[in-house]
């Protein structure tokens, strides 16, 4: 970092979008200064709403945050400026859908003219690199660069995007039509962390169809927090139901605050996230005790079956910190 | 354990059933000992050839690892009991599905009345829990136990089953024809590991578009290790095309053999798993210095915005290993 700090917050928290997409870009990539830049950042954030959206690849979800964004944007009072947002495309399957994603939103940010809206793309880390966690440190950046809102979209259905929308505030699952036994598979993992669920492309045939799949799943889940997850069809490409999902957005957010369960949910996830950075933090720590040449020849002797991993693991861990 | 460590070898060496399905459960739930056990059956292990099979869920994966089992059950030569099988059956996206096939693989298991045929189930462990790393156990006991070959099945096409599936050998992606779009889905990130590609269910329509849009894959990623992976078709329901895998297995083990990948195939995977074992090893150090009551009073502050969480965490390594 070039600028120091609190020169980076000031442009950070007076807008400006070149500034953003630099802090964004030194946390994700875990630049020079991003831990300072984040220790600096948090005490800004906490003020966004953060909703999180995941379906399978195709059910439209794009289309579907462009059209919530648009609509978030327009506002419901005369102030057009009140609600601004971020929104982050996360790909965890793959460098290259992350690559056709990236190609699709730079797209996108062009037609938005409107410095208002924000997006922002980011594709698979290594299997080490935690997804997650780097979504979590782009939502506090985007949080306390002042965004009202952030909407964090990921494509599948799978623990990745379990564990990346598990940070929201609210997550929206959507689906599809004509889904057929894929719904079977989506019940697996995400269904009980959908505070709405979105039937997209509802005009076409089996929106009834998958609508029941729903009621069934439901009944056979109930909620800890009492909460019945509304199902809300839209049609994004033509803005079909996106007021109406704006309206389960803000009577889940008023029964959040009402039952005083924002703060549980906050509570409950930090105390997750704590454990993963603790996590990563203390690899860091093993690493740089192990240069790259020590692990490639202990993982050759593990290989070669001249030594257990399991002893040789409690060995190191016992070195760590004491030197 | 109320059993000595050389006890539980002895028996499990001996092909002793029930002691194995002991030693698992032991390793899996991380019962106490657990680590014990691994540290005196490494040694005996490194002997079995590990196959991974993984595709979309419907793809008809069970069936085929079924039909495989017994193929390698009748053997090549006069003495059937040569080559004795291990299946594990791996469901990274749900406790639900994974109870599913849970089910469905015990009413397996009661079909194969061959102990030479051992067949378990693992569902998702947290998100810490680290699936792959108890799959990784897993596959270390029943080599220990001298099982000669191990199949282990995975549901899905995501990081989850590519970080699973990379412990194996051999891995082998299972295709459908009439995917349709979901050919791009998968491509992201398992194309890369596929060694072996199999269209199963090959009799329906749409096989031929299924194997060009493999080979057009193909031409796109050239693999470092110079091997082609060959695409079998089979009709895993009937027994079609089985012995044809079995065939591309035999080959690609050779070119293996031939090129002396093996080993090296294996340090890289060494390299990997022994950070992983780090940074769990490393955790549960920090989680032993850290009360629950602490951590949760921790992720209230840090909620209610009154501590920063990466200041925190630092402070929280420091310790890690110094008292």
């Amino acid at each position: 970092m070039d600028l120091n700090i609190q020169t980076w917050i000031d442009r950070l928290r007076a807008g400006d979008v070149r500034t953003l997409a630099r802090a964004i870009s030194t946390v994700e990539n875990r630049a020079p200064g991003w831990s300072e830049l984040l220790k600096a950042l948090f005490p800004h954030s906490g003020k966004a709403r953060v909703l999180g959206l995941t379906g399978p690849p195709g059910a439209g979800k794009s289309t579907l945050v462009d059209q919530l964004a648009r609509f978030y944007r327009r506002g419901t009072d005369a102030d057009r400026n009140k609600r601004t947002v971020g929104i982050i495309a996360v790909d965890p399957t793959s460098p290259y859908t992350g690559g056709a994603i990236l190609g699709d939103r730079i797209r996108m940010q062009e037609h938005f003219s409107d410095p208002g809206i924000y997006i922002r793309s980011m594709a698979t880390r290594g299997s080490l690199g935690g997804l997650a966690r780097t979504t979590a440190d782009v939502t506090t950046v985007l949080d306390a660069a002042g965004r009202d809102l952030i909407m964090i979209e990921t494509v599948g259905v799978g623990q990745d995007e379990v564990d990346i929308v598990r940070l929201a505030d609210i997550t929206i699952l959507i689906l599809v039509p004509g889904m057929g036994d894929d719904v079977q598979t989506i019940k697996a993992g995400i269904m009980e962390i959908a505070d709405i669920f979105v039937i997209n492309k509802s005009d076409r045939d089996g929106a009834e169809h998958v609508e029941r799949e729903i009621r069934t799943l439901q009944s056979l889940a109930i909620r800890g927090d009492g909460w019945t997850p509304p199902i809300v069809k839209t049609v994004a490409s033509d803005g079909t139901g996106i007021e109406e999902l704006a309206g389960a957005v803000a009577r889940y957010e008023e029964y959040l605050q009402q039952k005083n369960l924002a703060l549980n949910k906050s509570v409950e996830n930090w105390q997750e996230r704590l454990i993963e950075m603790l996590r990563d933090a203390l690899l860091e720590k093993a690493r740089a005790q192990m240069t790259d040449g020590n692990m490639a020849r202990y993982a050759a002797e593990v290989a070669e079956h001249k030594r257990d991993p399991y002893t040789l693991v409690e060995e190191i861990a016992a070195k760590v910190g004491k030197s």
